[in-house]
Order: C-alpha cells, then structure tokens, then sequence
C-alpha cells in the first residue's frame, strides 16, 4: 500500500485554558488487577521504590485495593483520612485490586493487553487496549542493571529492538513496565544483558 | 465458604527509605490504545481538562503516540527536546497508541479489560487485567452534570451502586475513567441521571 497517512492536526490540543471546572483535575490513578499482591508489592516497592500510600481491605466484596506510587515513605500521614486525601492529589498512582482467590490460581490470570491468551475460553490471542505503564528514571542502563541483578524478567533490554535506549520489564503478572531516561534518550554501547547498541535485531516489538 | 481470608500483612511497604537509586523515578505514564486518535484528543482535553504535551509520529511503524495530562498549557515548552523533558517529568500521563487504520474499523478495536468480548476471536468474555484510569476532581457531582450536559456516556452514576459518591464514566473506546473526590467523600441527594442516594441498587459493578 503506497497511501499516505492523513495525519492529524493536534496543535490546537496544545494550547489554550483548560476548560472552567476542570482547572484542577488530577490524572491520579491506573487500575490493574494482580493474583498475589505480595508479589506485586514486593515488586513495585522494592523493585521500583514506590511505597504504599493507602489501602483498603473490603472482605464483604472479596476484594482489596492498594495504591502505590514512587513517594518519599515520610510524607505518608498516619491517620486515615489524611493517606486518603494525600492519595487522592497524587498524580500517577498504580492502584493494585486483589480478588480474592487468585493468589493460589495456576498460572497467569489475568489478561495483559498485549497480544497473550491468557483469559480467554478459547485459548486464542486477544487485540487489548491497555499496553503498559512507564517509569523515568534518572539513567535507564543503571536502572536496567540493578533490575537484572534482582532477576526482575525483560521484555526488552536497552539495546534490543529498534528504540534504544529504552526498555520493557516484566511485572509479577506479566505487565509490561517501560523504563525511560528523563532527559534526553542515550545509548550506551552494551547493556545489561550484553546486547550492543548495534545489535538487537532479534527483539520484535509487540506493545504497539 | 466460610473461610476468613488471611489479610497480608502490609505495613513494610508504607515506611522505611527508598531503595538507593530508585528515589527519583517517576511514575510517568499509562499507554492504552485508541481507536481514533482525533476523537480521544476531543475526550481527554475537551471534556477531561488534559493537554497534549508531546506526540510523535512514526509512519515508519505505522503508529502515532500521544501523551495528555492534565497540565496548564503555557507551561508546555515550543521546543521538541525541552517538550519531551517536561512529558518524562510529569506523572501520571495518559499515552495513547493510534495504529494507523484503526479509525476506520466498524465498532470498538480493543478490549478495554472489563470483561468484554472485544478482540477475542470466539466472541467470549476475556478476564482482563487493566481495568481503568481515574482522574480526582474538586466535586464529583458538578463533574458529572458537566459530563451529563456534554454527551458523556456513564458507566456508573454517583449514587447508582454500593459505593456513593464516585462515578464511572467511557472514553470513545470504551475505557473506564473513575471519578472520584480530592477530599472526603461525600454524598448528595440525587445525582446528575436523576439517581438519588438511598437507590442505584440497580448498577452491579464489574470493574473490581
């Protein structure tokens, strides 16, 4: 196919007031289900350093809830209304929901987005709109080290691929996490997994 | 079953400093993909407050992507390398993947996570992990008029269902955006459907 993409115009999206009454708004939560939310804190708090704002135990609906997101532990406050509200104007919350049960389930449980079976009856891959999270970080091939020393799974090391200078790891659940530089993008010339920034041609991406 | 289920024990997580080298990543994004990439741009900004803070195009891929948050738009930089500083800085961004040809598609593209049969090959439910993003507002119920007045479709009224005083409402895929309070919550007599406080019995939640 030779034909061209119409693009969009979006500029007007970049510009102007935020329409009155939405002047405050906070993009404050993802809402992702886990199997075993030991795992995932485990995983989120040690791995990524976010620390546990508030959570909520509801055994009359067989669920929990917890929200992370990487904070300075200190400016947690103790009572529970103010973790609420503290919680609540936190921009980029991951808030973990745990049905009961899952945690002694066989395998994955839960569909990921990205193109796997898992949770479906016939066994068949499933087009998902949800692709991942991101972290920024201050330098993505030191990030990158300490994870693998942690035996966290990747997806894609920094070298692999056609972006380099990026990377996917792995959640407990399979979750895509993307770990990105917060300044410009950089390439060293190996990374963790000894991938040269030359190299990397075996990766094929599928979180588009 | 009159099992009691064993809470974990949580309380590590909320203390104690951050791991060396983790302490200033950032939370930074969230990545779903759209169906329509004009029609998502109108949801996020016109009817959510959000700003598009950076987009790349890259018909190499076939893909577009778009990072909205909700952000002061004079604060967005002009130029394309201080613009992606500011976008990797800035929690909780929504990034929205347009795969060049999906706007045309007859009905919805994606499994939005919530038990829909979307993107299965045998029209099943599929257990989905993400369930939803949420944004906390000034007022749920001045949100929700506006929202009502505006065309948007609500999944969840404030006071239909067990949990008062917050709402579920759909992006143009179908997505699940929460909404809920910045401070306590709080209940009023009948919400934006007409729904009043002590009725709604008739929403059952399934994004749990």
């Amino acid at each position: 196919m030779s034909q061209e993409v119409q693009q969009p115009d979006v500029s007007s999206y970049m510009s102007g007031a935020r329409p009155e009454g939405t002047e405050n708004y906070i993009m404050q939560q993802t809402m992702i289900r886990v199997k075993d939310p030991k795992a995932s804190l485990d995983f989120y708090c040690h791995v990524l350093g976010f620390k546990l704002l508030m959570y909520k135990e509801l055994p009359q609906w067989k669920f929990n809830v917890y929200f992370v997101a990487p904070v300075d532990a200190s400016t947690i406050p103790s009572d529970a209304d103010s973790r609420w509200a503290m919680c609540m104007s936190t921009p980029g919350c991951l808030e973990l929901t745990w049905n009961y049960g899952t945690e002694t389930s066989e395998g994955m449980v839960y569909n990921t987005g990205n193109a796997d079976n898992t949770g479906t009856m016939d066994g068949q891959k499933v087009k998902g709109g949800f692709g991942h999270i991101g972290i920024t970080v201050p330098n993505v091939y030191r990030a990158c080290e300490r994870f693998k020393e942690m035996g966290v799974e990747f997806h894609k090391s920094p070298n692999s691929g056609g972006m380099k200078g990026l990377a996917f790891i792995k959640d407990p659940d399979g979750y895509l996490v993307e770990v990105l530089p917060q300044g410009v993008m950089v390439t060293e010339a190996v990374d963790c997994l000894g991938v040269p920034a030359e190299g990397g041609e075996g990766y094929k991406d599928n979180s588009k």
